[in-house]
């Protein structure tokens, strides 16, 4: 196993998760050796997902289960920075509603924050209202949420992604709940967490230690993945096993560095 | 009761109801006086709503409880015409997927078409994915809706209207679900049928039987109702019981005739 000669120059990657380590429950063939191979060769490696559902340990499970061994500080998903963003400019003192899976509030209750139940929205004043991908999603969770938002709540989306790649093909993502809140509320989140924010490439790039020209973003989506990446200053390179086909990256305007069917493809 | 003088030359009154007669469960004050007093002095009416969640029928019942009489074809709703542009343009023969509550699918029962269930949605073929408000929206539901767009529905909005005035604010509307639809499969909806469509317009003056310069739109929102009235050449009056206030009217660019605190200050 060899990496290809075009990417032997870069000393750090960046990982996305869904459509390009596994699609659904799937691991994608092959993955797990690559990035073995790469650690070998002494490469830095950080997994950065969108995906809020899980906390970074519930991540660094699902590596493990697929064979990819990866410290918790490896791990960056859009709900960990979320919660640092939220510290950082308001504080430990806030009250969250949160339309988002158990690994998101628990991330936040990580972070000491108080997190309010959708009965309490209806008559508890909510500082955020904190959105991730829900797949237990009802009207009564999305009412609650804009009914805070109305009453002045923050609005605060961990990721924008349309749609998340699964086996059973391309099933409703976070971008999708946030756009029902922002047409109903008629507001606009206050930030959008997830690549392709800078910010949490940047947080990526510090925990690597790598210049941006020394690194590659391999993701499936062009609007977050790659747009990320040249936002940072990386170079990027787009796997056919997500989001994305071949002619949609054919057709667009911003044209990842490198195209491959898959991770595997990486190495000779 | 007379009245107000500048009112009296229109023949013909198309009244939404959401925000004008009522606000969720509560009737809003002295509408039914008002109605009956247009009806003696020989006005015609229609009432027409872009909520599809109820069947004409149940529209009437409701009306009824109010004080309020009318027949079934004085009632036009966004569903009902949904059902009958299908019928016209596809024919009766038509496999759907409803987002919605019972009296959408009762309509569209109604009509003879075949209503497949959330389960069918993932493995029979969709003719159409008709969508409306559905107060017991789920996640699945949503996503065998997309699904079923992704693999080649129609997507058909009985409306867009992003939120819907109820006693306790202002809760999401079908233009939400709508959204929601459209960001995760990004597939805009072939038609939305709901004001301000035109058709749907015309569909009422038909009813009637008014020309549109004797005609008055009564409405509580601009970007339906009013600009609904302007595209069919009708008169409009914006009364601010439901999700408008004053000061968004004010602020518009897109101007009612009339702008009246209540459908009760049509009368001296």
């Amino acid at each position: 196993m060899k990496l290809k000669k075009e990417l032997r120059k870069f000393k750090g990657f960046i990982f996305d998760c869904d459509g390009v380590i596994w699609r659904g429950k799937n691991k994608i063939e092959g993955v797990d050796g690559v990035i073995r191979y790469l650690r070998r060769e002494g490469k830095r490696i950080v997994f950065l997902t969108n995906n809020s559902t899980k906390t970074r340990e519930e991540y660094a499970k699902r590596l493990k289960l697929f064979g990819i061994d990866a410290k918790i500080d490896e791990i960056v998903t859009s709900g960990y920075v979320t919660a640092q963003y939220l510290r950082e400019k308001y504080g430990r003192n806030l009250r969250l509603y949160i339309i988002g899976e158990s690994g998101l509030i628990e991330e936040m209750k990580n972070f000491g924050f108080t997190i309010l139940s959708e009965k309490d929205a209806w008559h508890r004043k909510i500082d955020v209202v904190v959105v991730g991908l829900d797949r237990k999603l009802t009207y009564e969770k999305l009412a609650a949420g804009a009914y805070a938002i109305l009453n002045g709540a923050k609005f605060i989306a961990t990721n924008a992604d349309p749609n998340i790649p699964t086996e059973k093909g391309l099933l409703p993502g976070a971008g999708a709940i946030v756009s029902f809140l922002k047409v109903s509320t008629g507001v606009k989140p206050e930030i959008v967490i997830g690549k392709p924010n800078v910010e949490i490439m940047n947080f990526a790039l510090k925990i690597l230690g790598t210049d941006p020209e020394n690194t590659l973003v391999v993701g499936d989506r062009i609007e977050t993945d790659i747009i990320a990446a040249k936002r940072a200053r990386c170079k990027s390179l787009i796997v056919l096993t997500g989001a994305t086909t071949l002619e949609e990256v054919k057709k667009s305007e911003i044209k990842p560095d490198f195209i491959l069917e898959s991770l595997l493809d990486m190495v000779l």
